[in-house]
């Protein structure tokens, strides 16, 4: 196995399912990702200026590439609701080599 | 915290229960994971073919290791309905002990 | 993209939605966590004992720090009924950078 790939996955939460829609179809329209999946609901616990809060949210798997991913974090980060929205990227260590190919050939990072 | 542990999360998504249930008997049988866990259906989008195509699947997160790997996207290739099927493999980098332990010691990576 | 960041993801599961709401207050009030996801609940399957045995769980995704993990990892020990439960941490190898901050701030690490 080779040290890594040039796939990442990237989570988000949003606050409704008409928030969701919106981004997912913003960051495929943009080509900023391949795939999206749109988990159901999920109960969220935070900390937020000092109290514990509580909110209902609507995870999203957002599969993109390396190169694409300070693009696909700048649009989300417009698109989303919050103040200060969870996006984090894990990385991608193995996987079908088909299915990695076709992140790759579904998103375009900026150009240089 | 050390630099990384030998267990792999790996995703992947099927279209349907009865399919997801298939793929978490053979990867558990065969002994290349040691625990699938199948959550509730989501909605999926992606690009394909020039369009954005929507459906629903259902994701597993099937635990395993790096040595075994291999061989259970062999087997999840084989086993997945789609032409071209998620498997992507996230590493872990720490964990309770007993439980990586668990996962070695449930799964077989092929002799070699 | 920077090769990594001092957040990670961690991943348990528990058997009901009385467990989970129970860590969920513990991580948090303990300060080893900024914020913990339950996701609806799914099915697992997983060698027990030389059977496959199957049980619903709760998914939590708890946002903590690398410096965090072990005293998150020994609070999460004490609080789960399980024998070994599943305690894996993924790393986030990029993010908003007021989200990293915000997690960072919110969790407090032993003093050393």
């Amino acid at each position: 196995m080779s040290a890594g790939t040039d796939v990442l996955l990237v989570l988000t939460n949003l606050p409704d399912a008409d928030s969701a829609d919106r981004v997912t179809k913003v960051v495929l329209e943009s080509r900023q990702a391949a795939c999206v999946n749109r988990l159901p609901a999920c109960a969220s616990a935070y900390w937020w200026n000092g109290a514990i809060e509580q909110a209902t949210e609507i995870p999203l798997l957002i599969k993109t590439t390396r190169a694409t991913y300070s693009a696909l974090e700048a649009v989300l980060r417009k698109a989303h609701p919050y103040e200060v929205p969870e996006i984090i990227a894990v990385p991608v260590t193995a996987g079908l080599p088909a299915y990695l190919a076709w992140v790759a050939g579904e998103t375009r990072p900026p150009s240089v």
